[in-house]
């Protein structure tokens, strides 16, 4: 399907129904966190009823950009025609509480991951996007729609934080050029990194210094990394939560190829592993080959078992991986 | 002096001179580093003769934009006619070595310090500019010369790093325009990144673990603080040029105003002090009170002393200037 005929699709489908539910995937990242936010804003100018649904509460770094429902919160089903799906590759990314408000509703697929499985009854799956919140700025564009402030906002925290503010491979003139308009509506780039970025605490400081102080590196340089165990948070006083971009770390080492963050988890005798890539060796196969996923760059995954035996194994099959 | 004369008598000394001398400041960051070579370019395209000279050579991590020449390779005192400094507030930002090259030369100055002391014969400085990168890409602009893929490069260098990856509050819709410009002439953001960010070692990693286990925040939360010692250096074999961006780590912890790097030095009795604020406080003016300088928001200095008596001393003048 061409780009073109789906977002017309789209548009015939917003213009043609009143009622929509939009909602994207578990442990939601600035890209689906922003790109509903804006097309919600967007529906409501088009004088539609929309509710936002996600299993979890909006994450406290990205509270300023406001609220949505969880199913909890719900007195009763929502009532609705249009169940709009963002960011999210297949149906088994949505948490199964929200999944069962979606039954016999049309499903209407909007993502930019190339893995989509096209699940919707109509599908806008287009890989050249930085992020899904370019997608629904063009759809502004198309729908004539002005973009509000706050629209504005929810966009550019979608792109900023997809594009790695914007130098992943997914950048492009494009990103820069939507960047330059959102700023003109009134957007402070400062102010939104700082609330996204500079939300760091003393205890999370103190965590990292300890994760920082087991990199590792193989024999062959190609592989790096790091790991948390549950003694650092109690010694910290940090969280799991403060963990998320230590893989980065041992990524950012000069010459590596793949890069590996492990940590001890809540759950007894379960370890949690993100795996990067530079590029040549594909982290999601790797990930799949332990019941886990994502990206060819970009992956995790969860192993039974204690950290000094869950470490070497996971070495060894990256190094059988090695490209 | 307003802009325009400004950059009009800049366009009209370089077309007045034959030959040229581009230089910066000591420990070049990416402006200074990208701007250099971005005018170098500029006048070879107008058929001058420039030379490029610098204390010390290129950092690695931007070997890529090319070479420069440092005095002690010179076979004989360059001869040009007119000196143009970029990036630099005052003239003893320049090392006494490139200096002497400079006496009884017209002297230019372009700059975007607001605490600029305008020492050029002619002085062009724009605290509204987000890099002196960006004023160079006015330049090319104003003199209707055509961007060259290596200009575009160092272009996009010296904006890249001088705003932090769009996210500083120099940033603004011009800045995105200008990076759409000049992703547009063949620049790949995400291959400039990776050497620029990506070219971290193990041994600078094992720094940073060092240096942030000595992270505190004052008892108000306003000030946070953390060090490098040179014995942390030779246990982890890293170097002072490793410690670049360390006290973004304290920058980055939530309620912050201020954050400051310490680090002791090859000089002997001498710590250098890197000051970021949030925004309110003007972190220039302290480092002028220390015979230092830089932006309102981010700066530095070097004050004689021990770190155990140079800690305490700078604190408290902080917290004296706190907004």
């Amino acid at each position: 399907m061409s780009r073109g005929r789906s977002i017309s699709e789209i548009i015939g489908i917003i213009n043609k129904y009143d009622s929509f539910l939009i909602t994207s995937h578990i442990n939601p990242d600035g890209d689906a966190i922003g790109s509903q936010f804006a097309l919600k804003s967007l529906l409501e100018q088009k004088k539609k009823r929309v509710t936002v649904v996600n299993a979890e509460p909006v994450p406290s770094a990205y509270g300023f950009l406001g609220k949505w429902i969880c199913p909890g919160e719900l007195k009763q089903k929502p009532d609705f025609e249009v169940a709009i799906i963002l960011d999210s590759s297949n149906l088994s990314r949505l948490p199964e509480v929200v999944l069962s408000l979606l039954l016999d509703k049309i499903l209407v697929n909007i993502d930019h991951h190339i893995s989509n499985e096209k699940f919707g009854r109509l599908n806008w799956v287009d890989p050249e996007a930085s992020a899904v919140g370019e997608m629904i700025y063009r759809l502004y564009g198309k729908m004539d729609c002005k973009i509000s402030r706050d629209g504005a906002l929810a966009l550019y925290v979608a792109i900023l934080t997809d594009t790695g503010l914007f130098r992943y491979t997914n950048t492009d003139s494009t990103t820069h050029d939507i960047a330059s308009e959102l700023l003109k509506i009134g957007i402070d780039p400062h102010w939104v990194a700082e609330r996204i970025y500079g939300v760091n605490t003393l205890a999370s400081m103190k965590l990292l210094a300890l994760a920082l102080s087991t990199i590792k590196v193989s024999d062959n340089g190609r592989i790096g990394w790091l790991c948390v165990r549950s003694d650092m948070l109690k010694k910290t006083g940090a969280s799991f939560q403060d963990t998320g971009d230590f893989v980065n770390y041992a990524r950012s080492i000069r010459g590596l190829e793949v890069a590996i963050f492990f940590s001890e988890t809540e759950t007894k005798d379960e370890i949690k592993i993100s795996f990067r890539s530079k590029g040549k060796t594909d982290v999601n196969a790797i990930a799949k080959n332990f019941q886990g996923g994502g990206h060819p760059q970009a992956s995790g995954c969860r192993i039974k078992g204690k950290l000094d035996e869950v470490i070497p194994m996971v070495i060894a099959e990256v190094q059988k991986a090695l490209r």
